[in-house]
Formats: C-alpha cells, sequence, structure tokens
C-alpha cells in the first residue's frame, strides 16, 4: 500500500470515453490499497480553443486575464473525473490550483510553485477519497490565478507528491516509457526500464520530450521517484531515479536527437575579452534561443571563430542580427545552414569511462557521416550533422553501443 | 459621477464580437464618469455544452462536482472581457465568486448568497479599475465552489450592488425594459418607465420572464434600485423601485400570461380538516409545483372542491397521483384540462381602487370568454380561460386598461 500521486496528460483525458477509462485506472490502483492524487491536464484541445478566443480579442492579451481564461480548462476535466469516479462508488473530491493552495510567485503564464499546503489533500486521503487536483494552474500570494505555462501539469503532479512524501509519481502519457532512441527511427529501440535524473534531462532537451524538463529538474532536487507509464496500455513504464551509487550504470542510456537546428558560423572575430557576449547578446535580446556554443581560435591566431546553434524558426532573423552584428565588430564572414540535426550520446556510464567518444565518432565514420561542430558535458556528447544523415547517424549509433540490448 | 454594478446575460456576451461590443459599452460609461462593477454570465451555449459533457459520465452528476463544473463558464467570459476592456485602454480586473469572496450556503446547485466581502472591489475601484465578477457563482465556508441555480447572474448583481451600496444596478438583457404585456401578443404594449418591485415580482413569476424573481426580492429586501436595459438598443429601460407614497401610481401596470398551464379538479372530497394537505401533499412530495388552489364548498354542503393548476409538463403525472389520493380519500371525482392558461392583471394601484375586477370580467365577458377559475391577490387579479382565449384575453384588457397610454 503507497501513496501515489498521478498525472494524465491531455490526451488521456482527450474525450469523456477516455475521462471514463481514467477513472477505472484510478478505481482499480485504489482496489489494490494505495492511497491516489490524481492531477489532470485540461482535455486536449481544450486549451487551444481557449486560446483562440483570446487571440480573437488580441494578439497579446492581458497575462493576468489569460491565466484565469486557461486555468478553466483543467478546472472541467477535474469535475469530470471526480463524478466518472463517484459514479463507480469511488468517493472522490476535486481541487482547483486555488483550493489546494498551490502557491506560485506572479509571474502569469509562466508562474513557478513555491509552496503546496497540502492539509486539505491528506484531510481526504485520511478518509479514504481519490483526491483530483487541477494541474498547470496555481494562486500568488494576493490570490490572483496563475499557471505554469505549458506541461505544467508535470510540476504539479512532482510538487503534490513532493509535498505529500509521496512514494511515487507516476506520469500517464501516451508512450509506455522512454527508449534508448526513437523507435520510428531505429525499429530495435527498447524501453529502458529505468534512467537518471540527469539522463532523462538530457534526452528531455534534446527532444525526447516524454516529460517537462521542470518536472524533472523538480522531482530531483525533492528526491520523487518518477514513473513515466502509458494511459492506453498496461506495463512498468521507466522509473526516473536518482544516480545510485551501487547501481550498475549502463555506458550508454539513449540516443536523442533534434531535427529543427539550424548553424551559423561567424569566422575571424577579433579575439578581445568580452567578445562573445558582444555577439551573442543582440540575439538573445531578440529572445531567441541558442543551443550549442562552440569556439575555436582561428588559424591567424589574432581572431577567433564562432559557430552556434539555433532553432530553426529563427534561423532568417538570427542570421540578419548576426551580419549587423559582425560587421559593427569588424569579423570577416558570416554562415549558416538551416539543414543539419543534432545527434547526442546520453549515459551517466560515461563519466567514468574512457572511449566512448572515439566509439562514437569511429561508428559515424565508418558510415561516411562528417561531423560538423562537437559539443561535449559530463554524461553527453553531441554532435552537428548533415541533415541526411540523421537517421544512418542515429542508427549506427544505436548499433555501436548495443542499445538493443539490455545493458549487463 | 455614480457606482454601477452592470449586468450583461449570455445572449449579451455569446460571442467574441458581442463581448467587444459590451467592452465599448462599458467604456463608454466610464468616460461620463461613473464606477463600474460588471457581473457576466456564461456565453450562453456554454453551460448547456458543460452541462452536456456531464450528462455524458452521469444522468444524476455529483452536485458538488457539477459546480466546479460550471463555473467554468462564467470564467471564461470574465477574462475575455477583461481582455476586450484592456484592450480598449480600460484598466479592468476579473474576479472569479471565489475571489470577491461571494460566500453562500452550501446547497450546491442552488446555493444563496449570505455574505460579500467587497473590499478588494473597493480597492480597485478606487484605484480607477472596471471590476469584472463572474456571475452565478459563490463559494461556501469550506472553500467549495457553489452555483446560485440558473440565472443566478442577476442576483450576483443585485447582491454586490447592496454590499457596495451602488446607485443603481442595471440588468443588459435582450429586451429593452419590461411591457405592460408581450408585444407579440399585443402590438400597443408599451414599454413601462417604472414598475414596483411588488408589481415586478407577480410579473416574473407569472411569465414576464424579463428578470430572475430571487434577484427581485433581494433587490426589494436590500432597496438596490434596478433597472432592466437591453445589450443592443440605447434606451433608458425600466426601473424598478419600491412603492413611494407620493408616486402616482397607476391602476394597472400590466398584463402577464402563462401558456404552461394545466388545471386539475377533484370534486366531491369529504369536506374535513387537513384534506388540503392530504389531496396536494402527495403531488408536491413528487417535486410538481403547484401554482393557483381554489377551494369551492360542493353543492351537497359537506363535500368540498378543489382546482388547482401546474406546469402543464407535470399534468399526466399530477393526475396520476391525483387519482389514487382521490380514491383513497374518497372523492367523487378528478378530471383535468391541460388546454387552459392564465392571465394576470398586475397593479399596485388595484389596491385602492374598487372595480377593477369587474372591469376585467366584463371586458372578458363583452368577448364572450368563459372564465374558469379565478385567483386574487394585494396587487393581483388571475383568470384561468380556455387556451384559444389567450390572445384575444390579453388584448381585450390591454384595451380596457387603457395601457397602450401612459397613465396619468
Amino acid at each position: 500500500m503507497a501513496l501515489i500521486v498521478q498525472k494524465y496528460g491531455g490526451t488521456s483525458v482527450g474525450s469523456i470515453e477516455r475521462i471514463e477509462a481514467v477513472a477505472e485506472k484510478v478505481k482499480r490502483y485504489r482496489e489494490q490499497g494505495h492511497r491516489l492524487v490524481v492531477v489532470v491536464s485540461a482535455m486536449s484541445g481544450e486549451t487551444d480553443r481557449l486560446l483562440g478566443l483570446a487571440r480573437q480579442i488580441s494578439e497579446r492579451p492581458v497575462p493576468r486575464e489569460l491565466d484565469v481564461l486557461l486555468s478553466t480548462g483543467e478546472q472541467v476535466t477535474i469535475a469530470l473525473l471526480s463524478m466518472a469516479l463517484e459514479k463507480r462508488g469511488v468517493p472522490a473530491r476535486s481541487y482547483t490550483g486555488h483550493q489546494v493552495h498551490i502557491l506560485t510567485d506572479n509571474a502569469h503564464n509562466k508562474a513557478r510553485i513555491q509552496e503546496i499546503d497540502a492539509r486539505k489533500v491528506r484531510e481526504d486521503l485520511d478518509a479514504g477519497r481519490v483526491v483530483v487536483v487541477a494541474g498547470f494552474q496555481g494562486v500568488d500570494e494576493a490570490g490572483n490565478i496563475t499557471t505554469l505555462g505549458r506541461g505544467g501539469s508535470d510540476t504539479t503532479a512532482v510538487a503534490l507528491a513532493a509535498a505529500l512524501g509521496a512514494d511515487e509519481c507516476q506520469i500517464f502519457t501516451d508512450v509506455d516509457g522512454v527508449y534508448t532512441t526513437d523507435p520510428r527511427v531505429v525499429p530495435e529501440a527498447r524501453r529502458l526500464d529505468r534512467i537518471t535524473f540527469e539522463e532523462m534531462l538530457e534526452m528531455a532537451s534534446l527532444g525526447s520530450k516524454v516529460l517537462q524538463i521542470r518536472a524533472v529538474e523538480f522531482a530531483g532536487k525533492y528526491n520523487v521517484p518518477l514513473r513515466v507509464l502509458s494511459s492506453f496500455e498496461e506495463g512498468e513504464g521507466t522509473l526516473i531515479t536518482y544516480e545510485d551509487e551501487d547501481m550498475e550504470n549502463p555506458l550508454i542510456s539513449g540516443i536523442a536527437f533534434n531535427r529543427d537546428e539550424a548553424q551559423i558560423t561567424v569566422l575571424g572575430v577579433p579575439d578581445q575579452p568580452g567578445i562573445a557576449a558582444k555577439l551573442l547578446g543582440p540575439v538573445a535580446d531578440a529572445n531567441i534561443e541558442i543551443d550549442m556554443i562552440v569556439q575555436n581560435v582561428a588559424p591567424d591566431g589574432r581572431t577567433t571563430d564562432f559557430t552556434f546553434t539555433v532553432n530553426r524558426g529563427d534561423y532568417d532573423k538570427a542570421l540578419e542580427i548576426l551580419k549587423n552584428v559582425a560587421r559593427e565588430l569588424g569579423a570577416v564572414e558570416v554562415s549558416g545552414d538551416n539543414r543539419i540535426v543534432k545527434i547526442s550520446l546520453v549515459g551517466v556510464g560515461m563519466r567514468s569511462h574512457a572511449g566512448i567518444a572515439a566509439t562514437m565518432f569511429r561508428a559515424l565514420a565508418e558510415e561516411g557521416i562528417n561531423i560538423r561542430m562537437i559539443s561535449t558535458s559530463e554524461i553527453k556528447i553531441s554532435v552537428v550533422v548533415d541533415e541526411k544523415y540523421l537517421e544512418l547517424g542515429v542508427r549506427a549509433l544505436h548499433e555501436a553501443f548495443h542499445l538493443d540490448q539490455p545493458a549487463g
């Protein structure tokens, strides 16, 4: 018998039939003796419908009122799920972000949770009720409704699990766990039974969008065991854990990739202190997110070369800004390519093992894939290659690191 | 410069275009120097959409959760209207029933307002903001969301006006005021500039469904001047006031009627104490509302005859119940007619004027209309006639009392 916080996303509660199916699932968990808190998102499509209404009024609706509007999406779901539970004889009670008192800062549309008063939830659990909580929303100190930004329901679930000291936080989604890589690219891709928080962070930020990165950070910070499972299929899913010293870590957990990348190179920038900030500041000011950054000393020794990647949608804008900045700074040349992709090897195990990079580069070379850029962290090696090599590269690495076979 | 509480119903905010039009209207009032609190309903159709979702799950959804669900309807409108106001440079702030703290009892789906903490509203008004409040909803002492039942938004507006000591509560609707009778029946029907609360209560309960009866009662109790106006046309509407001693009351204010009536007669009931309760109790227990009740001594002197009216939709059920009860009580006969209507003359003036009833009956007789039942109150005379005489009867009375001409 455990205290479990479950979270069901928009697709899992996307219709009345699916809400009934979630109620069935929750009922079964309860019959196994578990105490349950269920966090739900808005029914799929609902948030977009509401946003559409707001946009008919204004392209930039007042953030405070946008939160008042969007938070109704989850409120509808908690009511419907509670009705479906009660219909099955499962006592249930719904709570909005305000009612369960999920206190956030006042950054409307992207608020951060500061505190949860879980008293009411505990009382209901003690009374044998299933507690159904609206994800994605909270309330600031002045009582204004706030939202956590898209995908914030994962964070709500993790924060509730932390506040309640839950045994596990289960995120139900439309995939049945975290895979060694995208099964659509590599049919041999394997579901991982477990993965560390750090690996999950690298996987998430690299495009394996199973979980919201903020939720993973939050879970890591508060030591909440997190599990990703399928709403639609039975299975154990993938457990996301803290790195365990005793645990025999596989060298590599998975291969993430990102198709939406573009690369910009600035050649021959006079090498002086603060030059990186001068170059990249205007790009950041334009709200363009910069991903990889690589700097090399240029052949002449007095100038330096910068290469970095941005989201492909920002490419034209970033290139234009960079051309202006480069002219001011006296750089030699600005060039770019928006048909590149990033492939990353992720694994806590690579920390203590040499030779991972060499194996990676050799596997790519054997397929004739030219590496255009390399960036590394403690548990990740990323390379940028031509777009056309994406599938070939991912498959070659999956095979080279034997990811189709369970580790040790 | 006045403090005005305005209420816009579902049709008035039924689309983004209409919400924008309401924002324009509010802006104009504000530019005239008024301080404004605006209460809104759910966009028309939205409450039914939400009810439809709930009914897919259960024919009798848990009342607590139904309130959580339905209250989102108004929450959407307050957000959208506030956005539309802000877009026009009108500072605005929205509040849910919980946020403005409309405290109700815990009778879910039909809660009654107990108290309003108008502190926040006053602060916003002082800061020059328009305050936009969700109608129809509140919160009980335990923090559960409650709703006031259909049409409760009118009550919210009146209660806010009372709590704030507003100069006027304006109910914007799709008619431009209260008429002497239905203009679709009598083209000469005239909009009343003013009407007393008591008359309005009689008019409302008799089928002139311009205002919710509870709102009118509430306004009368707290002396809130209430005005009914059109959302779509300019005009002064109708002011609903307390009876003023100085005021020259017209004899008759208007003629109300109700098409949805059915009549049931029980003949020859043994005349004994408590017989009315024995007869009508089972009908009331079946949640059938009884309207007019007339009792007469039967010709034999030892039994009594009852006639009463119910809503036409309840006719078959009421008749069946009555037949059973009548058998038990030893009544002679039960008969009924579901093709009857009720026509009522309403006017505070009739209190102090004799001869009104005589004029009424004569006017009907001159048209050959047979009266089947009569019931009177201090400010109202109702008659039941055959359905086919409805229009003829209403027109005859409208003319007989010269309602097409402004009084005195």
